[in-house]
């Protein structure tokens, strides 16, 4: 069963595999020395996420380093953003700047429908390269980032430790505020599409940002905008399996539940044995393990995959952090990992 | 029942109130102007939370401009530690930094037992005038940090995003960090007896950082730590309250409950509906409300204190933020969540 299809791609849509695949949330950036490399090289993350020779050889950075079963896109969940309009610059160790930040309606009603193909086309060649250069030998992973996070990333301005200028927004003028998530779920439920349609087997939602929102606003401004996401894309790909990733999750699994997609990505807060109860069974699980981990030693690294591992034995799993790998992980603790998890058997 | 004692006391120890009582985590601070103008006089945070009468004057702008039910020392969770041999600056906008951050076993071994009397002399003083000038008004709250928030940051030398130098020690060298805990659980214990004697009347513990663990690894670096703090305490003062309040909480709520605390202080990333099923009955809450709702109007305001209030009803509840009150909130909603608050009725 499954022979045909790429190990977590199988996984993912359910079929009986003999062991969890394995990849890692950002496993191309900036614990890789050839990443720091090329980086020197290229100081703009944009140029390194645009320029699709770039993004390519990123992408694959891990891939000739540790072989796992998924390979995810070297892009960034603002790309998409200039191509409706808003520009932005990635400024090292201080993160994103939006040029010019969205906080009224004007500006709202001129932002521009996102064509993928048109402003996205670089995507669409790394994507196709990824797949055919893979070569099934791993899964092709596209991402993008959910509207709530988008939103708050365009009307913060940069990255926010507060989100007192989105909660703002949504708590003084929330009609302003869903038109410009209707919006970004249009635009980004098409992206996905393109992507999905230029090579993704498998795509993954970051709503970053929505375990900053209390349940009952989650229940508002995020949660309706990703299942809008996924209706879009499940409308033509309804076989392609969606993940839904969240940080600082413990709060809302149930409600991610809800929202149409096929699996779960958590973070490392919850004790994976009662989000699985807290969770339908037919929605898979990936993720869990703590990326702190990776701070440890061997020992402990494989602790942690077999306790994490030996949850979810009757669930739909697919090994992964709970959050992006962080700088400054020793390139060998990755490699446990990985190797490691490539020895779980069911 | 109870008609002696103040409200926020009353309703800690479970006597019949006839509405909740109220009060703001950091209640005293930047987003008053009143504050911020002293800071001006004297820029030294140090300076204001150990200079006794600048302390008693900042912890009294807030009662004299709301009238709370809960007048809250200020000070700061990392005051404690030069009386163990630990010296810090707080740096405007930087916070703290660790003159020398503790790392090996030789550092661990000479770090003095607190001597609370001797050390934060004080912090007594301005509790006992607290105590006395509040008049049972109002009740007077002490607070300590928890054994594990104040190792993560007397390890990592400052405010850190990813805790991978605590991490790193409790995965390879956890006997280390245990030493760690211990001394500091001993300490604090120590710490919060004396605030009790001095004249606080309910003690909050904040583990601020104890959400960064995985449940697994919270039963080892967090909980023992927090359930020792509050047996020293209870041993000496088993009818004072105490409040345990984690940012990031939602996955172990149950966990926090098995600690021998009286209340948890919930932060606004659960449903306390949800939150009220998970934890037991003869366990009080307190918070929930999302600070994020105080950059709303009035309406959105009383709003959301009314739905959290009528979750809570067959509760013992304290009506508070999810996390201290937001830099920047307009003091007008603060004073709207106070009027608001002090109108609902069982």
């Amino acid at each position: 069963m499954g022979q045909d299809l790429p190990l977590l791609l199988s996984a993912a849509l359910g079929k009986k595999v003999n062991r969890p695949p394995v990849w890692m949330m950002r496993q191309a950036g900036r614990y890789m020395k050839i990443y720091r490399d090329l980086r020197e090289r290229y100081p703009s993350f944009r140029e390194r996420s645009e320029n699709p020779e770039l993004s390519y050889e990123i992408s694959m950075q891990p891939f000739h380093a540790f072989k796992p079963d998924g390979v995810i896109l070297f892009s960034d969940i603002l790309t998409p953003l200039p191509g409706m309009g808003i520009n932005f610059e990635i400024i090292e160790s201080k993160g994103p700047i939006i040029e010019d930040p969205i906080r009224n309606l004007n500006q709202i009603e001129n932002l521009k429908e996102l064509n993928p193909s048109e402003s996205l086309s670089f995507v669409g060649q790394v994507l196709s390269s990824l797949k055919k250069d893979v070569n099934n030998e791993a899964t092709v992973l596209g991402f993008v980032g959910a509207p709530w996070t988008l939103a708050a990333y365009v009307v913060e301005g940069k990255s926010s430790k507060n989100y007192s200028l989105i909660k703002s927004m949504a708590f003084k003028e929330p009609g302003l505020l869903h038109k410009l998530l209707d919006h970004f779920a249009k635009s980004i439920g098409e992206y996905l599409k393109y992507q999905i349609k230029s090579g993704a087997q498998v795509v993954q939602i970051f709503d970053s940002w929505a375990g900053q929102l209390s349940p009952e606003d989650y229940d508002i401004f995020a949660g309706p905008y990703q299942k809008k996401v996924v209706d879009i894309v499940k409308a033509e790909h309804p076989e392609t399996p969606v993940i839904l990733y969240i940080s600082g999750s413990a709060g809302v699994i149930e409600r991610m539940a809800k929202t149409g997609i096929d699996i779960i990505s958590l973070d490392w807060t919850v004790d994976i044995e009662e989000a699985c109860k807290r969770i339908p069974s037919g929605i898979g699980i990936q993720g869990n393990v703590d990326p702190g981990i990776l701070f440890g030693n061997k020992e402990s690294i494989k602790e942690r995959i077999d306790n994490t591992f030996n949850k979810t034995k009757d669930r739909k799993y697919i090994l992964n952090l709970g959050h992006g790998i962080l700088p400054g992980t020793p390139e060998e603790n990755a490699q446990t990992f990985f190797e490691h998890g490539k020895k779980l058997t069911y």
